[in-house]
């Protein structure tokens, strides 16, 4: 950005545009911790209008501009690559309206989903998708954010009926609908959702909401290894026991969890199944048939989490358990991956994905939304072991192999960001041209958030 | 089509090419009845590589190419009304695979979905969307049809992982994934469904199927008025009870249904509630508390089918519905509305549009998937009678003010075809140059389903 241009947008924003150091610097990363850039500025949006601004000012000057609410991102999303305006939505933080009698309430994109909760609890309400971090809803629907609910709930995608968007010539349009379904014209909601702020900025979402489930249990299980843990969760998954969460954690995964979190969890590839029903009597009957599966998949020293405050312990440590390994290794790099595979393939995927890493003798967790076929492998080593790296990219590579071979996805939830643009090219070949062809009708000159994506 | 095009085309399809009269006749309306127009020819496409060749043609001799199969769309969307080539779609009706671990089955676009039922049935596995007609699986992604299904599993869209599409310029290229979410790059697949085909064929899909439902009721129930019965299926959805179907029928659709089928229903505005549990006693439970909404919002003649061949009697009856009440008035033309709003706009807007129908004396019946929010009013009148079509589309455009107004949408699940047009005009004014830009990025000169959306 030129010397003009920034004292421009600084006459025209006053105090809510920023260039100190610090806020650069919160501003030129994301949680992955990989890339780092600075962006010239920062504008804390308090408004469309800033926003709306912001947008018409890019377009005129040529500068980019990189959408930011919470920093959650995986892959590098929010890293402004090219310098340019970092676009801080944090503070359309407003929700507002919940419509409970449809089922849908609506927000301004920085309201972080924690607090939508907190205010749809009170009408017997909740936003099912659940990933984790503390993240904004814009920037859920910009990655298509799932995690623990999406098996039971779906993804982002699935929870999201319409949305304001402002383009970079200053238009707002409004797509999808408030109705839970359309077939009136082309689907532009979904071209947004998961584009990763490179054709618009989103404003304004209205989201589906879910009647909170009345008796919920969460039964814990070990298992031999990750692949047997694995195959329990498709059988019951084809029991049609319909859980609200099927999660995977591995044996170094509970061991992080145990020491950062001081839990004594047992220290071996294990399942968190968390089961809901209307009743006291339907719950039971379902508990019993999943312990039956269980049993019969070879799980040991089965539990069952009854109390609210049991299971939000699980819960707690379930979604610490990046930050958790991340703890264990403070001096090193780490890189998580996001395969998602059908399911009847993941008892392969996840076996061969572990003799990979076995084989090049690779410190590998798994965590995974097992109910979905999606896997996370986290892997870590020193900046400056080039003998590790070298591993760990080839084990990324045959991991991606062995997922498209099988007919699944490089990304179940994280996007593309920075990070996955080679392994984009490999799933989609056939595509890419035409993606980029669609961005040209938004962004003609590539100001929305450069270089991510393709 | 110019004679050297049409000879070409004889040449190289041989028997596959149709110029039949009957053949043509057949494929120049679609079950709404409304507009006729002959295509100049008709193609039994009987396998990908007949549809690529006519897409190859139509590039090279710029003439219009219109997807067909099963001819069941209700706006006019097979209808070649620029002449050209009518794709017939039908003969790719092969289920290639049902992969009943993944929960996923894999058909040509010509499949009709009773057969994928027909086929997974076997498995513990179905297909849950099911519009009524006897629609191919292609049919019913373009304009992402709906039907009963919806209101528990989704519509169309929520059901199609992956798709092989062919484009105009010959390429074949593979949208969405087989994994049951991903994050990988712009949500093409979600371009296509709702299409209408203006942007490619749709060669294969693969879809999700969910297991057979173990115990199933189904419980009918009687009110005052058609708003009073969708007041009643809003706190059925409030209950969370999600039940399997929700739909209304009005006291002129009944009347229609006992004379055609020979059926004694009360001719009073009703419910259909299907509901399903694992269990019985889980299922005893929904029923006791759904029949309890149903007497508190003023139910009469409560009646529970837990036969499967009194239920099958019921749907039966719902999806000859449209065709009873067309049989019924045989010399006039009959014009099909689709709106779908919000949840908690339902009651309010059944009323309003009740109103306006019985304040211009209109013979106008209702039937709804109200669960979701969507129902249709079927007007009908002589050809000739200026009077009361005036008075059907005035009232049809106070709906569509009704709707629009509650934020909901003028096509649920009929898409807009060449019918609709004008209501999509409104409803999405911010969006509709948007949309065909997109369409030039995939046929540029406009050769696909030519007037169809816009």
């Amino acid at each position: 950005m030129n010397p003009e241009t920034l004292t421009l947008l600084q006459q025209h924003f006053g105090s809510k545009l920023s260039t100190a150091g610090a806020v650069l610097e919160a501003h030129g990363r994301d949680e992955s911790r990989i890339d780092f850039h600075l962006p010239d500025a920062v504008l804390f949006a308090e408004s469309e209008e800033d926003v709306l601004d912001a947008l018409r000012f890019a377009g005129e000057r040529q500068f980019p501009i990189v959408p930011f609410a919470v920093g959650s991102s995986l892959e590098g999303q929010v890293i402004p690559v090219q310098g340019g305006l970092s676009l801080d939505l944090s503070g359309l933080n407003r929700v507002i309206a919940i419509e409970a009698g449809g089922f849908q309430a609506t927000v301004q994109a920085g309201v972080t989903y924690p607090e939508l909760n907190r205010q749809a609890r009170q009408h017997g309400l909740f936003w099912a998708v659940d990933p984790g971090a503390e993240a904004s809803l814009g920037g859920m629907a910009s990655t298509n954010a799932s995690g623990t609910g999406a098996v039971k709930y779906g993804t982002t995608r699935d929870n999201i009926l319409e949305m304001r968007v402002a383009l970079l010539d200053g238009r707002v349009i409004r797509v999808g609908s408030r109705a839970r379904k359309t077939s009136a014209g082309y689907d532009l909601k979904n071209l947004f959702i998961g584009a990763e702020g490179t054709l618009g900025i989103i404003l304004e979402l209205t989201v589906r909401l879910w009647p909170l489930p009345a008796e919920v249990v969460v039964l814990r299980g070990n298992f031999q290894s990750v692949a047997g843990a694995a195959a329990c969760a498709v059988s019951i998954m084809g029991a049609a026991l319909q859980p609200e969460r099927l999660e995977l954690i591995d044996e170094r995964e509970i061991h992080a969890v145990n020491v950062h979190l001081g839990r004594h969890y047992p220290e071996r590839p294990t399942l968190w199944i968390e089961l809901a029903s209307p009743s006291r009597a339907a719950l039971a009957e379902s508990l019993a048939l999943c312990r039956e599966l269980c049993e019969d998949a070879g799980a040991q020293d089965l539990a069952v989490a009854s109390s609210p405050a049991e299971r939000a312990d699980i819960w707690e440590a379930r979604h610490k358990a990046y930050s958790a390994m991340v703890a264990l290794h403070p001096t090193h790099v780490n890189l998580s991956t996001d395969v998602c595979v059908p399911l009847h393939r993941l008892p392969e995927v996840v076996a061969a994905t572990r003799a990979a890493c076995d084989g090049r003798g690779l410190d590998a967790s798994f965590v995974g939304h097992v109910g979905d076929g999606n896997f996370h492998v986290l892997f870590h080593a020193a900046p400056d072991d080039k003998a590790t790296w070298d591993a760990i990219h080839a084990t990324y590579d045959e991991m991606m192999s062995l997922t498209l071979a099988a007919g699944g996805t490089c990304s179940g939830e994280h996007g593309i960001g920075l990070h996955k643009k080679k392994y984009l090219a490999q799933e989609r070949a056939d595509t890419l041209e035409l993606m980029r062809e669609i961005k040209a009708v938004f962004d003609p000159t590539g100001l929305l958030n450069p270089q991510k994506i393709f």
